[in-house]
């Protein structure tokens, strides 16, 4: 029994990393669009009683969902013994709470049409807020792997004298985390949130680390305002220009460029999403659970 | 208890006729895109115990699904009680049959992730080819609906002296039933497919018919190919300009231009999908149906 990796399209390059890692073989599927919009999906690779392993990170989710799914019943249907889900970023974790009446709870919608079609998935530092455990809603058994060890490492090699900066009190859970295995100093700033795109950031006494090269780290970056303003604000108090290091590469509209041109030294990403910022390969850790 | 109508996004005007023509309420329902391409649904109509009625007509599938999805289940949750789908022009309906070893049967996996969702569906002309009725493929209870006779009516109306043509022999099964509710004399011609794009035509002995006004009528105008060398080969050998009907307008990149330069007299469609064609109005039949 063999492991088969296939890539839904756009994920290529970390497929083949997992299939080299694995030493597995290499699943071909054919996808394509009809002149409709409607998707073609036919199965190359004969995948009976092996393990199909499918990577398909799902960002922007809503024109992938569908095709995803007639992957993996293809897949099942074709005799698959296991499927994997290997989904380096995982969507619609969000939502899970009603802010208000009548608000779909798409965190819990989104698991729940996804789950039939898998047995396993692997996904890395999914935004686990309010639901603390992925078993609160993925009846698949779910691999959460964590991004942390790999970017300390990362800071570690290329960064001197780091102090890591989370930009609000969500992101203290992990910043703490990178800084311990990096060995470094961190603070995490406050944040009010006003809508989906404007935030407030507040910056505490920081003297102290004025001599550090400033890393900012968060776990999704999406319209990037907030790390805009939190570099606006470093600067404004006499900060050097900052690394910003994001594990999931979103990047909406033009917040990449925007980021930069805010003052962000530069900024470096996991290849979670495939970007041009990828520098922080987390393949390793990928196929370590996998094995 | 009251029928409700709410429209997915796009789908106000039929939605607005329908809930006219039943005397019905309008739902309410928000439905905006988060920065990083997540959907985000809130239902703001109260549904407990009324009928729902949700408009959404499916072409380019792909990126409604889910969030259509969302909605339906967010009804459900709202505690409607009973929840149809009005799908003018209804997705996937094409891959009914593996043409070759290792194909996604698009059109079982499509109605089998929706059905869980839906009491009832009614929906128009479906692209029922190998399947032969709903019922083979949605669990939901289906009604199907036809626009010949709406079809019929405009021709008779419209076109002094029509000659109805079909261009395939799929299409015969219904241009004779337009032909014999308008009074027309019809033929139908026969086409070979090459692929996804490119199709040929071979045209009758049609002599008989150069006085008359040919209206080309087909189900489905995506590429218009089909549409686009019949209109050239009626042209070539001496006939007017025809008129095009189509029920369903998906009009694929550039093609309702080019029907229109290839010498289509007019363009003419049902408003099963929203577009500047549109012509002939079903949603009589439709609120017939849902009464």
């Amino acid at each position: 029994m063999s492991k088969i990796v296939f890539a839904y399209p756009g994920n290529e390059l970390m497929a083949k990393s997992i299939r080299n890692g694995l030493d597995g073989l290499w699943g071909e599927i054919e996808m394509r669009h009809f002149p409709d919009g409607e998707t073609y999906v036919r199965l190359i690779t004969d995948v009976l009683e092996h393990d199909a392993i499918v990577v398909a990170t799902m960002h922007r989710p809503d024109d992938k969902f569908l095709s995803l799914v007639f992957m993996l019943r293809l897949l099942r249907e074709a005799g698959a013994s296991r499927i994997t889900l290997v989904s380096p970023y995982l969507a619609y974790m969000r939502q899970d709470k009603q802010f208000k009446p009548g608000e779909a709870l798409t965190s819990t919608y989104f698991s729940e049409l996804l789950s039939p079609f898998i047995d396993e998935m692997v996904t890395v530092d999914p935004h686990l807020h309010r639901h603390h455990a992925m078993s609160e809603i993925y009846t698949a058994n779910a691999t959460v792997l964590h991004a942390s060890h790999t970017i300390s490492s990362w800071i570690k090699a290329s960064v001197s004298n780091p102090l890591l900066i989370g930009p609000d009190s969500e992101s203290e859970q992990w910043v703490s985390k990178v800084a311990r295995d990096a060995g470094s100093p961190y603070v995490v700033l406050s944040k009010e949130r006003h809508g989906d795109r404007q935030v407030n950031i507040s910056i505490p006494e920081i003297d102290t680390y004025r001599n550090h090269s400033p890393v900012l780290v968060d776990d999704i970056i999406s319209t990037a305002h907030t790390m805009i303003e939190t570099v606006k604000k470093l600067l404004a108090v006499g900060f050097s220009k900052p690394i910003c290091i994001g594990v999931h590469a979103i990047f909406a509209d033009n917040s990449f460029q925007e980021l930069l041109d805010a003052g962000a030294e530069r900024i470096v990403t996991c290849n979670t999403i495939p970007h041009g910022s990828n520098s922080i390969d987390l393949s390793p850790i990928i196929i370590k659970a996998l094995r």
